[in-house]
């Protein structure tokens, strides 16, 4: 879907389908009378529930499983705010394709699909020191070809990215979104203490540069964030028109979403924080966007590759809900 | 292995191989030069090097992997512990026969071999408000039980329990081992606040009873204990000495296992958490014990139900492991 403005995009994230209610509250039912105490599987319980209603299904099904990593390139690089080089994207996305990074082995691992979309990784958005990163087209643009990976059918969708300098863009994205800089500010693929402060005194500038054009969660998308950003942010707003349960993954693929959390209180509750990343702002993002992660294993790749992760506790969940007997049928009895 | 005394179970507990570091280092190495941000991998990589060194290969597998369920029949049910009544542990192993349990379920999604053994589950351990639950000879007998499932060559253990009951000796055990006695006692199956206050009591009354019993740890798993429990601790003594990793369950497991970790500092390092339950005392237990759980999704099931859920994050582990290329391989530059 192109949107023809950022107006016509924001009327598209704040008119939202709910969900189907009667199908998460029939695995509830189911739930209870399965040979086992009332909710004693936890959230794997919840998370079937969670599938039945964005799938809209009695019961949900996980045969249709994608991965997209979507990766962009980042005009502040220039500021010096990564421990990697710049043509490490690139790189990367040659080794997404010939199978060896670790999103690769994790889509695998998890019965998924993977797909990676490099978003004019050869045209990087312009250093967001110096002027907004994205024109208001390029970000529509992005947006649309996020929209355009999430098929009706899926079962379920695993966003991820892949970009040099873009946990600079997410922390200058989340500072626009939530106030404050410092505490978005991380070591992403590991820059020492000098890049830390290039990283922050960059956001800095951002923040004063750009002003009123951050008063707006889809304009300071456009302007401090980047391109796999804003396809995650249209994905996810895809999924949601189609009814596909997402799994978000780290600090980036979180704040590339959090403008739908800005624009509708519910606009993410067909979204599942896989996990929480050991980049040091996550967890204080999660928190402002209420999000409860499944998994904290201090990773901090990006990649989808927490979100792949998740994937095989999904099928777990899953799998007791399709398989178990309930109490009536094996014949146990019931609470004294 | 039939110990011909406590104090010949104890020398086994405290002469303990030390892992091949050698093995863990290679991981280690590898992990340092895969297309991707050193330790970006989180616990995945630490998880592999884990498996490494108790296996004893520079390359770990997980090929061969068993599930574990012992189940146990316990006296103190009587005291009205238990918000279901003891014979639901007999009807319970006819459902796991059956394949209707959720650990049916979930060992096939982790493609392991679920094995149950059922303990003397018609004849209950004694009420250990009255008595020890076990003669010195039937608990060797159990723990002999425990640590013959475990076959030299398998290359992962997952270890759990059922037992009406075995939430109250898990917690007498961690009240023998750690003292304190509230902070151990929770809600087992879903017990209301009247059965609570009884579990607590029962408590007191076996730690008055048996008083110098409960000194030595080995002797405490005998009095307080079950044999489901005692089981586990066999099975985790012989995997430490067949090079098999274990992947711990819940609460009961856990203070299982204790024992272990108070009669040798390192004695549980072949064993990792898999998960946190939502069983109360589990959090205390765990961090007594210097264990980190894998998961925390509010699981109370036992049945090693959150163990075997961890499998799968070993499996993408090691995918990560096995199948990346490095740096190098892929042309990839590394940080600058």
């Amino acid at each position: 879907m192109q949107f023809a403005s950022l107006d016509a995009l924001r009327g598209a994230c704040q008119d939202l389908p709910p969900g189907d209610m009667d199908a998460a509250a029939a695995v509830a039912r189911r739930q209870d009378v399965l040979t086992k105490p009332q909710g004693s599987l936890g959230r794997l319980e919840t998370l079937v529930a969670w599938l039945a209603r964005w799938q809209g299904r009695d019961m949900p099904r996980l045969e249709r499983v994608k991965v997209v990593v979507f990766a962009g390139s980042h005009g502040v690089t220039a500021q010096g705010v990564s421990a990697f080089p710049a043509e490490v994207t690139t790189q990367m996305v040659a080794n997404f394709a010939a199978g060896g990074a670790a999103i690769n082995q994790l889509a695998r691992a998890a019965g998924a699909e993977l797909d990676v979309v490099a978003l004019d990784i050869d045209r990087p958005t312009a250093d967001f020191t110096l002027a907004p990163a994205m024109t208001e087209m390029e970000f529509l643009e992005a947006v649309a070809r996020g929209y355009a990976v999430v098929e009706p059918g899926l079962d379920l969708i695993c966003l991820g990215e892949m970009g040099i300098g873009n946990t600079t863009a997410a922390a200058a994205l989340a500072a626009a979104l939530f106030g404050g800089v410092e505490q978005w500010v991380g070591r992403g693929t590991g820059v020492d203490d000098a890049g830390l402060a290039r990283k922050a005194a960059a956001i800095e500038v951002a923040l004063k540069l750009h002003g009123d054009l951050l008063a707006d969660p889809l304009s300071a998308a456009s302007t401090v964030g980047g391109r796999e950003l804003a396809a995650i942010l249209g994905a996810t707003l895809a999924a949601r028109h189609h009814g596909v349960p997402v799994l978000l993954d780290g600090f980036v693929c979180t704040a590339a979403v959090a403008p739908l959390f800005r624009l509708h209180a519910h606009g993410l509750e067909h979204a599942v924080a896989a996990h929480m990343s050991a980049e040091s702002g996550h967890r204080g993002l999660l928190s402002s966007m209420n999000l409860s992660p499944l998994l904290d294993l201090h990773m901090r790749l990006g990649e989808a590759s927490g979100a792949c992760l998740a994937v095989n506790l999904l099928r777990s969940a899953l799998a007791c809900h399709t398989g178990m007997a309930s109490l009536e049928e094996a014949g146990v009895s019931d609470k004294g």
